[in-house]
């Protein structure tokens, strides 16, 4: 019998990709514990960027940390809990990553991933649906094409909802992911008081009208204003804004510049987030296609490069095996801050971290 | 940043609805505990009401209350047992019933959902998919658009199997569903001996003949025919019945009556159980479009309404906030009645209720 | 209400069929159990049978055989553990094995069956594909109508990967099912010097270079040339075999022989394995339609048939009742071999059988 090739005499290698680097112990030392902030989302829908504070943000980062240092864990705190994921819009990585952090926590899943089977094929209401989970399930994961679907739903759920995107609306478990990645990288981002030296540039391919992980991160950042020197929006849109949506986040402290020459700005920026997709209905279109990095991009040293996933020509693999590499480190993270989000909506924060007796 | 809109702010409540009333407490001190029904019950396939005796009935219905009332559970009984849940036809209402109920029980899933992904689609005989079930699962539940299919795998099972809707033949969960539903809004229906003020008459708007919660429905009703005082079927159907279908439920000793006319009978009836879907092959059919329940209905003061959900236009989502409102607390139970169902079929009953040693 | 059919009113009972005859406790005696081979497939990917030499197949068996007779686990050695289950090409059969494996060791199961939801439709590379089942996964089992899949996954996988099946190429775990199978029928076929009189003639009604059941089966053969008499090729096929694929085979110690004529050898074949089917990128093709087993099959006394399933015609049921029935025991050693691999690969096996301290 020949020999079977190469690749298959040697086991996989944990260590074929420097995960070390994106290991969270550096920014657990920079957040101080607080479960305040895990409690009060307890039995929250998690909708938008919008409902979320300051506070409930790095705690939730610490809880990730906290989760993601946590190699074996002592107890299993969603034991004999139900997770529905209905992703009436197709979807394999993000509804992985909440599948995956449900299990890790210990809890059982029941997908819905098939539109054509469902009730509301059959003209069955967003609101009886929700009743419906009510009874079956104790949180409810959602994606969907129509951004008002989730809305509808609310009225009638007696059980806390997670938005995983919401037609081109918002996606705000993938803005945690991004900060989460980033705090990672630069803890510093994390202080009251951000140095100079610290404050990112950040460019941002992509079009925030028409892209929802581009919107929820927008504001996520707009939360974290003081650590961001500029937000340049690099884009080849006429008007890559909402009405008013600029303005918002101006309001609440951003610096933003739009312009649609990538590599003339890439010399300056410290994160470079690019996305090429914007969901429309059932389908996709591609927006930037000649907005792409690859190996010969004349990035800062030290610069990282962050992608939501998947990528498509954009983002080429070229730079995967660089520094500047950091999609993966945040694709890593996803999991772990989806197990903080969820562990705090069903009020198991008690179980995991240490709670003062007057929030039990 | 703009504040999330109103519905954001808040956490989900357990009290948005009145699902208090639905409790099954009452019911519980109205049957005697007996684990010999359920004992009984042990590795029988379930798939016709024909097979059920009025004590497998009461004992599943307080079985089911008693799961209700336990918020939680001190031990799992189907830890370790996998259920095969096959939905040859699409359904996500009935398929997430029976997985939530078996999760709760601790055990694991495994489902079929895509007829197109199956042998059978290849030309595997339904004898060969189910000898395939004996070695990968510990019970299986079936829905098929075919009422001959369950009978065809039951030869070659040696693991039990339960009927979750065979063509227009039967759906006994489903009747098992409406009548815990109605045990507990009137638990009187129970006894023995049910005084004439208690007796109910009950409005059937539906077609017996091709529509199988309301065929299961009816047998179940046989069943307790001493609580009875009349069924009346309301359809446009020339003939709502198959040929001895009536003979028989009046032979059991149901004193039935076919109309036409809904309105004039609704202010004598004390459960009105409407249903416009009529399952046929892959498809449905809407039968009595114009029998509808509205806020301007007659109804009976204190008479409720039950459905087997999913509705279309014959509720009207007005009435949801009435006290004739009892299909949500139906819906409800539908998760634990299949929960006592499901540990007694996989002999788990000694593991959660005191059964006499001679029975074990 | 009339009585139910005489087939609902009695349990499933478990000694319908004779599995007891396949119980593996004579194969046990005769494999000395040793933990090293087993820790040799640590963190392995499992692609192709030219991986595994006598001892692993050896041992594997064994680990299979200890959890067939094990009726009780004491502890579940995949708690917390997450089997991603990638089905690219529709399977119902060996989805179901792996999951039911997986579940029956305590782990979590997330599957990906429908290929148009997932980002490879989207042009989503396998790499990247790959990169993200390291964070949410602790094993991957792929089954894609592509061969080079797997290898294209390969680089960048930080978790195990299992091969069930890959295009027209291999497809270990079914091989490891025939061994296992044949092992249990004749143990003596694992000794290193095996009597002329326990060597088996083995008829392979299919076509090596199209069919990957039979080219994985030839590969596992060669391993345990030492047991087989001769195999002898079935096929109305000019050329059954790949070029050098007869040669290597030879090599390895095999007396091979095709023919077209199942009749004139049935009666001097000890063991005869049957398959029709042949896939074909998203199709399959029916190769050899009258090469057929009935019950007029001229068959050798204590021959035992063997089959992949799903079956067609080409094995006809009236054989299922007979001792020539050897798939049904093959189908149900298939989840205890998959449980065997699984532990092993994903370096489970101290918790399970005795592990010398310096392998630890």
């Amino acid at each position: 019998m020949r020999q079977a090739p190469e690749i298959l005499r040697q086991p996989v290698v944990a260590s074929k990709w420097r995960e070390g680097v994106a290991r969270p112990k550096r920014l657990l030392s920079f957040i101080e514990e607080e479960a305040r902030p895990l409690i009060e989302l307890a039995s929250m829908p998690i909708v938008s960027v919008r409902q979320l504070n300051r506070d409930h943000v790095l705690q939730l980062c610490r809880f990730a940390g906290h989760y993601e240092v946590c190699s074996v864990m002592f107890s299993l705190p969603l034991k004999g809990k139900i997770l529905i994921n209905a992703f009436y819009e197709p979807s394999t990585r993000t509804r992985l990553s909440f599948e995956s952090a449900w299990h890790r926590l210990g809890g059982d899943v029941m997908s819905i991933t098939d539109p054509a089977t469902t009730g509301i094929a059959k003209g069955e209401s967003l609101q009886d649906v929700a009743e419906m989970f009510n009874h079956y399930g104790d949180v409810v994961v959602l994606r969907d094409t129509n951004e008002k679907a989730i809305y509808d739903m609310l009225p009638s759920l007696r059980v806390p909802i997670v938005n995983a995107g919401n037609g081109i609306d918002e996606h705000p478990t993938q803005a945690l992911t991004d900060l989460y990645a980033m705090f990672k990288w630069r803890p510093e981002l994390t202080l009251k008081d951000v140095a100079d030296k610290d404050k990112i540039r950040i460019g941002i391919i992509g079009v925030p009208s028409r892209m929802r992980t581009v919107r929820s991160l927008l504001l996520m950042l707009s939360i974290f204003a003081n650590a961001v020197h500029e937000v340049v929006i690099i884009s080849d849109q006429q008007d890559p804004f909402d009405p008013d949506q600029r303005e918002e986040l101006e309001d609440a402290g951003l610096t933003i510049r739009c312009t649609r020459s990538l590599n003339a700005e890439l010399p300056e920026l410290d994160v470079v987030y690019i996305n090429s997709i914007a969901w429309v209905g059932d389908t996709f279109e591609k927006l930037g296609e000649d907005l792409r990095l690859n190996a010969q991009s004349p990035l800062k040293k030290n610069a990282i490069i962050m992608h939501p996933l998947a990528r498509g020509a954009e983002l080429d693999t070229a730079l995967d095996n660089t520094d500047h590499n950091w999609y993966f480190a945040q694709a890593r993270g996803a999991v772990f801050i989806r197990m903080a989000l969820l562990t705090s909506v069903v009020q198991r924060v008690p179980q995991v971290i240490d709670t003062p007796t007057e929030l039990l």
